[in-house]
């Protein structure tokens, strides 16, 4: 596994050591086939479904029986790190093989995922895969539009892929017995409690909104500031506005990951201003509180100014709790390796929240040096990487029902 | 002229109605062709220097005289104005063309220009063809670079121009007797006194700078408020720094035209973020206070926020008078139209700056409406464009020695 993590790294791979896989493109394609003859070395069926998701199954006593699910994504962030994804669908290709090597019997089949577009990247909207798994993605969705005015829709053609078909991505219910995730935390909870790997108890849930600012461009040199409209000075107040009320929570986190500004010349006033808003919390009550609180000031800031402003919801989800079931199931494997198990909640959206709908899920924390994710310092060490692995493997046994 | 006008803003156009034409572009090649048509109309002998300059030369009675040098620039900013640098250049031709007309001998030879980037909205780096003439533009300038990376020289080359040879467009010193531009106000002190056009006392300079931060991407959702250092949050607070502090003076204009981030993933907490920064007065010891007071808090900020800062110089300009000389002739030529002399500064930068080297330098305004400019609702009515041009043939009758 530790290897294959390092060929991984080797694709869409950027000058600082971090990669850049985006959905729909020849990295992503490269990716997914290096992962498809992984899948096959490790004696899994290999298809992709109508959305891209690919998967390798290994049978169980009993075909028909729902199959748990294992696995995460290969797409990453724009300069993004090495584990974020890669770590779970190779965490489950290792435990197939081991499985398969082993000569273990399951009742139930075991299938290995590597979803299409967790991340968002590219089209500002992510989870693309496991909500065409949950029959959750929408023909509307798909016109989501890239930096370059390519739409969801139009990128899955680019890319062979029909998206008049998504409905055939749509897991059938009752086939799917649990979906379990081996992630990397992204934060320092488990590094502060000097533990290799940790139970997920729930998923906090972003809502992403674009705000827009509309001044009126100008001449830099020969318009009085009394009389400026300048969209970027409102954006910027709204800034400093959002950081100051999200700090103030003390338990919310709130950014600002993308701001256009036009028209771009050094000595014009600028006239429009877009900027993105990931706000999340683990209570849904506590972030839209937020949301308002800070959507109000900001009608107040842009009136003051004569800034026109809408904020348009590009996603909104609802936090989510794991399942008894996995969690169960996560906490007896760690007892039995001799770890403490601990509970934690993530920060981080996943996959697994569209999936709730569809049949009991879990996910298992593996340690992340400082902390950092999303850039390409991003890190897990061999050993804790090898314990999550572990984990993982028992928690599988378990709930496929290994005899 | 008028007509010319509406021809010239057909170049470039875009759906707001303004124009872009940045330099060495096809639009600007085409803008230039279209003058270059109108300069032969008007029976002058049509050049182009080594920097792209195009100039028509009326001779006077003594060839080997200096050139009285009238115009300005056909390049805009994006999505600019129609009238900003058209109105000078064609209104120089119109000049030309009634001294032939009318069968005017002058005893200086007189020279309609149409300088090669003005604006800088380009390169972010403007009057490259009014330094080439001055001789002050070094091969080292040429490097500055567009948003594409394309530099000027790499520009030039493309345009057909050798980068090498941008001395050839030096003009040697005594063959210039005055240079002076009829310009848009772009403010609105000749609306409120209600008058067409008015006399240019001198130039407000701009001090442009590109601020970088430097801080440390990371996972929107897992990183601690109080744990990042968010460049784009920083350059928010040095925003609304800048517009305070600037807005304190009372006098001085200060703007941010340019925001890039980096990676720009809405999920990602932003790393690297350039901002630019336009700071203007007419008084030289009062912008480089601001500029001072302003770096001072800015390095503040960013060590309290652990983000690294850098601040370059893109470029600085000095504030200049216009001479005695062309200021008497422009304030004669209004006496003599029955338009009351009216005195007012420029808070534009304009290629006159460029020439206080070469020879007196002098300007006319023409009042704009709302004081609107660098945007498609540019306006100056066809009467004050008219007052304007003939204030213009006055003075240049006046200069160029006519008997």
């Amino acid at each position: 596994m530790w290897r294959r993590l390092s060929e991984l790294a080797e694709i869409g791979k950027q000058g600082s050591g971090g990669v850049t896989r985006l959905s729909y493109t020849e990295e992503e394609r490269a990716a997914k086939d290096l992962v498809a003859s992984y899948m096959e070395e490790a004696g899994l069926a290999v298809r992709e479904d109508a959305v891209g998701n690919l998967f390798g199954r290994r049978e169980g006593r009993d075909s028909d029986a729902p199959a748990v699910l294992i696995g995460s994504h290969v797409d990453s962030v724009y300069d993004g790190g090495n584990f974020d994804g890669p770590l779970g669908v190779l965490s489950g290709i290792e435990v197939a093989q081991t499985l398969e090597e082993e000569g273990v019997e399951t009742d139930h089949p075991v299938e290995v995922v590597a979803f299409t577009d967790e991340e968002g990247a590219r089209f500002s909207f992510g989870m693309i895969g496991s909500r065409a798994l949950a029959g959750s993605l929408s023909p509307e969705e798909l016109e989501y539009e890239d930096a370059n005015g390519i739409s969801i829709a139009a990128a899955m053609r680019a890319y062979g892929l029909d998206p008049g078909r998504i409905e055939e991505a749509a897991r059938p219910q009752n086939t799917l017995a649990a979906y379990v995730e081996l992630h990397i935390e992204q934060g320092r909870v488990l590094e502060n409690e000097g533990l290799s790997a940790g139970v997920v108890t729930g998923i906090a849930a972003p809502v992403w909104r674009r705000l827009v600012f509309t001044g009126e461009t100008g001449h830099a040199g020969t318009t009085p500031m009394g009389m400026r409209h300048d969209a970027l000075a409102a954006a910027a107040e709204v800034m400093a506005l959002i950081e100051n009320e999200v700090s103030g929570t003390g338990s919310s986190v709130g950014t600002v990951g993308q701001l256009g500004v036009e028209p771009g010349g050094i000595n014009v006033i600028p006239g429009r201003v877009e900027i993105s808003l990931d706000l999340r919390d683990i209570d849904e009550a506590t972030r839209d509180r937020l949301e308002d609180r800070i959507l109000t000031r900001v009608r107040e800031i842009c009136e003051k100014r004569s800034v026109g402003f809408e904020a348009e919801v590009l996603q909104r989800m609802v936090p989510v709790s794991c399942s008894e079931r996995v969690r169960g199931a996560v906490r007896t494997a760690c007892e039995g390796l001799g770890l403490r198990p601990y509970d934690l909640a993530s920060g981080a959206a996943h996959d697994g929240m569209q999936l709730v709908g569809s049949c009991p899920i879990g996910m298992i924390f593996v340690r992340s040096k400082d902390g950092i994710s999303h850039n390409p310092k991003e890190w897990s060490s061999h050993d804790d990487c090898e314990a999550g692995c572990n984990v993982l493997y028992r928690t599988v046994r378990d709930l496929a029902g290994q005899r």
